[in-house]
This record gives structure tokens, C-alpha cells and sequence, in this order.
């Protein structure tokens, strides 16, 4: 497939490991990538270089960060004075950022209309997650079929679709799937509370999650902690 | 109702007419107000200072402006390097923000979720507008069905509702309901490229929907024109 030919597809890069496998599998379907991260005032803002080398890595066309500043709405460990807790416990946990990956896929959708692409690749995931509502399957179809009467191309009869090529997978299935395309996990950055270098604190729900990953996938864990 | 019995909603306040009149309609029923303003990047920031304004002489019990960088995915003569038409013409015009109600609307969601607040209350108008796509009526009822899943609150059986009471007035209806409610529209900033003063052009979309919405109200125009 050539330049010219290739369809062009939006991905959303956080720097963590589901987003970068999420990029490899875009790219594998032959999109032509247009990375996308979200500075939203984030605690763990080493991820945001992290996903600006993994996209580089990946053979993405561009990457591009928004600024939002989604500390002055507060209300989450991530953006707001609030600790990061060592476990998960019942219930949604405090790292929850209200409207997350609804306000991301909003400014994706946004860039995708501006680039004329009809794709967007998220790395939501609803097997080993920290039970965020906004990573359930229903959520995706939901934001589909709003993305389609949002916009200008859905006025038009193109059809946007909304890939989460991950949200069935387990985090080992994620894992594995990684291996096989390449991808270098040293250099993802999945922890809540990652240092300036990207090093993990290996306590967090995301470090957990993650470090499971790779034990049940029996892959010698690459994570950097600090 | 007393203050502690209140029910609290976010308001999108954008500056404008239609949202001033939105803001008065949801205190008229009785809600707290916490007025949302988003700075995207719009070449006319004077509404942003009568935003502030408005809520403030309404009543709102708070004001916020959250920041996002929308230039920074350009594409519309609102936040690039186009100009402004005079008139509007066929189809979706250039004045289009790709996703702008989606994305401000995600906001507001967010906001509205770390309140605790149920209600979210949008100016949106599908009768004399610009034809953009997220001002149609299915849309709203899209992001309310998204609202309820992508939150912690509809998770939790909340239901999280979304307002446009003006969505099927004419502009004129909106004119008369705002001299009812008491608003002094001289206060209020709809034109696409209003000077630092926030006086009018005259000649735009914006300009021109809001001038035939007096004249057909048979209300004296208070616009400063410049």
C-alpha cells in the first residue's frame, strides 16, 4: 500500500503499554497513524514523553498533544491533591479523572474531522482494568453512534468508526500481542505516579495490572521501576 | 427552596445570547448554578469576558473557564487562519468547530460528575442556526445516552440528564423569553469576530441570525455594533 492510498486513522497515545499495542495494530491494518495524547494536567506527565517516542518508534506520520487543563475541575488522584492508593478496593477507585476518555475521544474526533479521517483507535480495556464506566464496550458503541451525528463527515454519509482493538484482550493477551509486534515496553510508562524518567513506583493499580500482565504471559517483566 | 435543597446543574455559558438565556431559564427552575465557560482558542475571547459577566448577574453560584488548546487542531475559521464569511451559504459552513459541543459538553460532564450535579444545561438551537451537525436535537439525546455510561454517577443508577430548552425556539422566541427573564442582551457577545470590547461586525452568520431574531420579536436591537 502506498503513502497516497493509505487510509488515515486517529490513535489516542497515552505512553502506557495498551496504547502502544494499540498503534501497532492500527498501523498493522495499514492506517496511516496520526498519534494523539492529552495533556491534561496529569500527575505522571513522563508518560506524555513517552508517548511522543513510542509514536515516533512506531512509524506514526505525526503526534500531536492537546492541553486541557483538567485540574481547575479537579476531582481525581490524578489531577487533584488526592493520594494515589496502593490497591484497588471495591467500587470505582479515586484515579478515576470524570469524563476522561470522553473529553480524549471528543478531541479526536475533532482532529479526525479536520484530517478527513473516519477511524479512531483508543486502548481501552475491560478484562484487567481498574474499573473505569468509561472503558466498557457499551461506552465505545455509545460514543460511535454520537460521533456519527456529532459531525460534519457523519452529516455527509461517511461512516466514523471508534476501534478498541484491546477492550476483550487481558492484560497478558496485551502483553503477548506487544511481543509480536516489537514493541519495546521498557519504554511505556503505565504507572499513576511515574517519576520525571518514567520509572514506576511498582504500587499503584496500573503498576499492578500490569506487572500480572506480564507474569501470566510469562514475559520477563521490562517495566523500570524506580 | 433554600440554598442547602437546591439541586445544582453546569451551565455551558458561551458569552452569547442563546446561553444567557439558558443560564436564567435553569435558575427559573429552580437549580444552583455553576457556570462553565471554555476557552478553545476562539478568535473572538470577548465573550469569554461576557460570559463572566453574565454569570455573575444572573446569579450563578460559580463561574469557571477551562482551558483547551483547539487552534491547535485548527480547522475552522473560528480558531485557524480562515476568514470569517459575510454570509452563510450552503452546507456545514466554515465557522464549524469539528466536535466543539461534543468536546465542551464532555467538560461539562466531567465538572458536572466531580459536583455530583445531574444536570447539564447547553444553549444549543437547531431552528435558526448555522446548520452544524452537534446543534441537532438527536445529538443531545446521543451525548445523554453517552453521559450515562461513560460516569461513575450513571454507573451508580444517577440519571444524568442533558438540557437544550431552546432547541426548538426560533431566534426570535429566544429574544422575547430573555426580555421576559429580564436579560440585558447589550451584555451579551454573538458575533464570530466581536472586538476586544466585544462590539459587533454586523456582517457575520452570528451577527446576522441574531439581528433578524430582534426584528422578528419586534424588540429594539441593544447590540453594540462597531
Amino acid at each position: 500500500m502506498t503513502e497516497q492510498s493509505q487510509k488515515s486513522a486517529v490513535v489516542l497515545v497515552s505512553g502506557g503499554m495498551d496504547s502502544a499495542v494499540t498503534l501497532a495494530l492500527a498501523r498493522e491494518q495499514g492506517f496511516a497513524i496520526h498519534a494523539l495524547s492529552v495533556s491534561y494536567g496529569q500527575r505522571h506527565s513522563s508518560e506524555l514523553v513517552a508517548a511522543a517516542r513510542i509514536a515516533q518508534e512506531l512509524g506514526a506520520v505525526q503526534h500531536k498533544t492537546v492541553t486541557i487543563d483538567l485540574r481547575s475541575i479537579g476531582g481525581s488522584a490524578l489531577t487533584a491533591d488526592i493520594d494515589v492508593p496502593e490497591q484497588g478496593g471495591d467500587g470505582i477507585p479515586v484515579t478515576y479523572v470524570p469524563a476522561r476518555n470522553t473529553i480524549m475521544l471528543s478531541i479526536a474526533l475533532g482532529w479526525a474531522e479536520v484530517l478527513g479521517a473516519d477511524d479512531i483507535f483508543c486502548g481501552v480495556n475491560a478484562i484487567d482494568y481498574s474499573g473505569y464506566p468509561d472503558c466498557r464496550p457499551e461506552f465505545i458503541e455509545a460514543f460511535r453512534q454520537l460521533a456519527n451525528l456529532a459531525t460534519k463527515s457523519g452529516v455527509e454519509g461517511h461512516q466514523l468508526r471508534v476501534h478498541a482493538p484491546l477492550i476483550r484482550m487481558s492484560k497478558a493477551d496485551i502483553a503477548r500481542e506487544g511481543i509480536r509486534l516489537g514493541i519495546d515496553f521498557a519504554g511505556t510508562v503505565s504507572c499513576y505516579q511515574a517519576d520525571t524518567d518514567g520509572r514506576a513506583c511498582g504500587h499503584c493499580d496500573a503498576c499492578r495490572l500490569r506487572a500480572e500482565g506480564f507474569a501470566a504471559a510469562e514475559i520477563e517483566d521490562p517495566t523500570r521501576y524506580r
